[in-house]
């Protein structure tokens, strides 16, 4: 068996062992940057875990009402006049904690005084070693070079620190249900299946698709053009609808094929909109959505309801996406588990 | 004449305008920010002003050490949530001044009581009319709808409020070489020309293109990316070279276009290296450089010495990427001044 499809199948029970370790070190934490009033966060990042980065964003901005600002490593690596991190909250979320550029970001924000928090699964590695709080994701070992189950891990461990800042009842138990949820999501194989026969047999996507979403989503959807990048060398562009309207929009022409994602929440109108105005161009949209019924015009769709609040949607959605990819990939006699050009652990400076 | 082609010839008239007549609003926007101690800048901006916002977070960050937080302005329009604003100087950047979801990140930041500035080219806009501080574009009215001038102009009003936030004698002398370096700019047309020749005749470029930058020009990437999509209906898509690195490499293939951009600076070397891993894997290799030769091994080159320091470059790299995306419109038969599926203002809620 493919280690990508065998790491997919362990999310709900990697689920499972976060939600049970994990409240010792997210408490610390969460205590930590409450004793320092932040302004806001500054999240470093880089692959998967940056979409893990996009996603803490939306909901640290909306959930906790921190404004967070995406680290740009060059500015610590290169051009060595990074910005001023004493009132801020430092967060590196990466799988491996052995990218020299993250691991620039926390040391730099740890020399300035910052709270500086390592999001890793890998507790015995650089990033692990320079950061003041560490974060683990307990994933077990990933070894297929595409992330699945650390991509999960971060974002349940994202929530879980958002929730232990700004406790809520009602959230606290939709984060108990996240690992069946991840279960539900596993069901959806037979409609990826047949989401990347339809893609692949039609050849509408010989080498590109754009993949939008909205709000909470636009992680998912970058994170899911990244499986199809990864696993099917297709050209996969992601954006927020908003984004896509003020200009991208002009690459739209008969064929294109779009790939939309959402589910119910504020969001959810304008990526129906989006939808109509595509198919009225003649693109060919598919979607993944957590609607019982595709919106009309849709050529084929994975339809997953999560039973959660949209704030945690991108989780099962994302199990749903890799299954996607998984199967997008054996259609095409491509080897999921390993990409071309593609190491598992990629060190950028 | 095209109006495209009419607008970026106006950039050194417009760089010059800007110089003379922003010193004041420059000054007061600069003392209102200075006087609050922000702990860093909110920008919300769509489209091309997004790109301009990447310039912004890359100068704010490495010459005056300021954090910078992109908006997601859905936290303000749908999710109805934003994120506490009052330690930030909030700055929106848009040619029209028009698209509501803008205009909502400034009506809540004052409402927070953060200072607000409207970057614009319609101080009768509804956004100036939000912002505490107005700072014009002076571009005068641009009519085509890809933006050309407003682009350069929202460049150069940043770096003059990153200047006077931090004054420096040498940048500021370097700010006033400005209009001649874009000068210098409009006389790569023959490359530019010739560049688009090579890429539309070949079909090399059928329908995507990945473009590569780091540091101060991953804005260029990001404009000249939307540029080549606006005109000439490429999927292009711009990333950093080492967030390319990890993961969407995996997308490489014998044939596969990419357009790479670098001038002197830290950052530069990250760029060849980026050159020859493209072209190892059979990638077709253009550029668009401020060295006199091109990196070896590339097809086909803009080289652009433009007399000013990395963190001005991006203006007169601008004009020659508008050069590109209107000459390879003409090469493929299309009209630069009215790409389908577009109006010149987007609005987006």
């Amino acid at each position: 068996m493919s280690r990508f499809r065998a790491e997919i199948a362990e999310q709900p029970a990697v689920a499972r062992r976060v939600l049970a370790a994990s409240r010792q070190a997210v408490g610390h934490a969460a205590a930590a940057v409450g004793a320092r009033a932040v302004s806001g966060l500054v999240i470093a990042a880089r692959g998967s875990s940056d979409h893990a980065a996009t996603y803490a964003k939306y909901l640290f901005e909306l959930r906790n009402r921190l404004p967070v600002s995406l680290a740009s490593p060059s500015e610590y690596t290169k051009y060595l006049t990074p910005p001023r991190l004493d009132r801020f909250c430092v967060l590196a979320i990466s799988q491996s904690g052995s990218s020299p550029d993250v691991v620039a970001v926390v040391r730099e924000g740890r020399r300035q005084g910052a709270v500086t928090l390592a999001l890793t699964n890998r507790p015995d590695s650089d990033l692990a070693r320079e950061a003041e709080i560490v974060l683990p994701m307990h994933a077990g070992a990933e070894r297929s070079v595409p992330a699945s189950k650390t991509y999960t891990a971060s974002l349940l461990m994202v929530a879980l620190l958002s929730c232990a800042l700004e406790p809520d009842t009602r959230f606290r138990d939709a984060l108990a249900d996240v690992p069946s949820a991840l279960e539900e999501a596993l069901r959806v194989e037979e409609q990826a299946a047949s989401l990347a026969h339809t893609i692949h047999s039609d050849r509408m996507m010989a080498d590109r698709i754009i993949v939008l979403g909205r709000g909470y989503h636009l992680a998912t959807a970058q994170e899911v053009a990244l499986k199809l990048t990864e696993t099917s060398h297709v050209l996969a562009q992601a954006q927020s609808v908003a984004d896509f309207l003020h200009g991208p929009v002009a690459v739209v022409e008969a064929g294109l094929p779009a790939l939309l994602v959402d589910s119910e929440g504020p969001a959810q109108a304008d990526v129906e909109a989006a939808a109509t105005l595509l198919r009225d161009r003649g693109a060919r949209v598919v979607q993944l959505t957590d609607r019982a019924e595709p919106w009309p015009g849709v050529e084929a769709a994975i339809t997953l309801p999560t039973g959660l609040p949209e704030a945690l949607a991108p989780l099962p959605f994302a199990v749903a996406g890799q299954l996607l990819a998984y199967h997008l990939a054996r259609s095409r006699g491509l080897d999921p588990d390993h990409p071309h050009q593609l190491q598992k652990v990629t060190r950028t400076w």
